[in-house]
């Protein structure tokens, strides 16, 4: 069956808000990486971590995506540098998602 | 010409294995990625060679990711915590693959 | 709007022309991985700046992604080890790409 890859990419200080979102809407399974990322607020260096980036991504129905992507927009975009995009994989053990 | 990207999060213990298999079937060219992730079987962190997650994406053509989709199913999925998905892309320089 | 995720592996080496591509195209928010992977050209380790792979992921407009396609293939390929890929995604905010 069809699912969506949230990717969330945003600096690292809305790493645990956006933990807290996750876990509430049974997204389970998200995977971290470190990056290093010039966006449109400006150059962001991975030495300190206020101002690193991270990019968040996250295997889910494609429903549940899309209310994960409402809340981003309502909740998260006037309060951090994020971007979020979604594309259309297929999983296989999808059973555990 | 579309291709496969084939990709794998799981535990960094695999990682051999894993390369073995993608060898075995002239997958070339993969890449890794050392990833913090919570995933169904509980957070895993970074710290612990043992507990540490990896992502592995290969480019493959859709046949050969097809068959190491399979091959992870039947001998990987029972013994490692592993997720894969395949995403469709287009790729440059694909002579290389 | 559909948008086009380029994702470029290349050699680490390649970071500074490409970031000067990308800032020429007015591609901006591109995304660095520091990755470790294995290429046709042989196993790239991790330690040491000038044999170090990286990922570098941008977000553009389907037309922008073709024109540094054509870019990576003219002035790159034959310089390093490097493959580009594109995949269709959909953009949240991206009034910022």
């Amino acid at each position: 069956m069809p699912k969506t890859l949230l990717t969330i990419i945003c600096e690292a200080l809305a790493a645990e808000p956006l933990e807290r979102l996750l876990a509430g809407v049974g997204a389970h399974g998200c995977t971290l990486f470190r990056v290093e990322g010039e966006g449109s607020r400006g150059l962001r260096t991975g030495g300190i971590q206020a101002f690193a980036n991270i990019q968040v991504e996250v295997i889910a129905a494609p429903a549940v995506a899309g209310q994960l992507i409402e809340r981003l927009q309502l909740k998260f975009f006037s309060k951090f540098a994020m971007v979020a995009s979604e594309t259309a994989i297929r999983v296989s053990r999808q059973e555990t998602f």
